[in-house]
């Protein structure tokens, strides 16, 4: 299969990174169930689920059983780095795919003669790096401290009043 | 629709950055048929013709009409970027698609609220700006100098002879 356009991230990036840094505002030992969650974001509960499940596998996020059970972060917010959301989403296999293209066609030699991998891949590969580490550079902390200064200060006020009731 | 792991870029960046490399060794003048190129490559004609437009549009290689035409860089190899045919062939726009959830669910405010981009928005952005100066900061010209001095001797030697060939 060929796919044309495909430097895309999934969705659920942008909303596993929305519920860390919610829950990153709860205060100890809160909890929000996935259908609060899902309800403060306006996304489908069930969709949201299974990010909350890659979430969770990934350490990120715990899962909380009992009547004011749910899911809280399993760890601070400052160990928390927005790669590691992405990766917990997307994976961490690099964006490139090599198929060793080199080695085809008549000029192709035995697999032998190639012992550095192809200088395009490796190209490839240290703008992965880059961008890695340019996400692993932002902890959850710091995207709720860019929030709590930039947001709109009714939204604020709003989601403070909205968290309160959920957990109530 | 939605994609779980679609962090991916398309298997024609590949192929179009080796086939940049390969014009890139081309005598003056020389120009490759698209035929020839897939053959190199070992990849479909067909498919690879589509990405040959591509680069031609984007004015990274030019189409010569002739009994001896086909593909030539439509400028010097050192002026010719990873990124060019990165974003020749996938497009320009960023990895991360931003849907603006802040905006969505109970705590939602009018559209005004939001002067500023969202700040997960931001680190997303910030990512990408970075994964493209890497891809900027290489050109095919440096390729070329990469293969030359990794590359298998017996394979640069049938490559040579089959560019001779071609050209004949």
């Amino acid at each position: 299969m060929f796919i044309i356009r495909s430097m895309k991230l999934s969705d659920g990036i942008e909303w596993g990174i929305h519920v860390t840094t919610l829950l990153a505002v709860l205060p100890p030992e809160g909890a929000l169930p996935a259908a609060r969650l899902a309800e403060f974001h306006g996304v489908p509960a069930a969709y949201l689920a299974k990010h909350l499940q890659a979430l969770s596998r990934a350490g990120i996020l715990a899962s909380i059983h009992g009547p004011r059970g749910g899911y809280r972060l399993a760890k601070p917010a400052t160990e928390i780095t927005v790669l590691d959301v992405v990766e917990a989403i997307d994976g961490t296999e690099p964006a490139f795919r090599c198929n060793e293209i080199r080695r085809r066609g008549p000029t192709a030699q035995p697999a032998a003669a190639y012992p550095l991998p192809c200088g395009i891949h490796r190209v490839m590969v240290s703008a992965d790096l880059v961008w890695r580490a340019s996400l692993r550079s932002v902890t959850v902390a710091d995207l709720v401290t860019t929030v709590a200064n930039d947001g709109d200060p009714a939204g604020l006020v709003a989601g403070a009043k909205w968290i309160r009731d959920a957990l109530a």
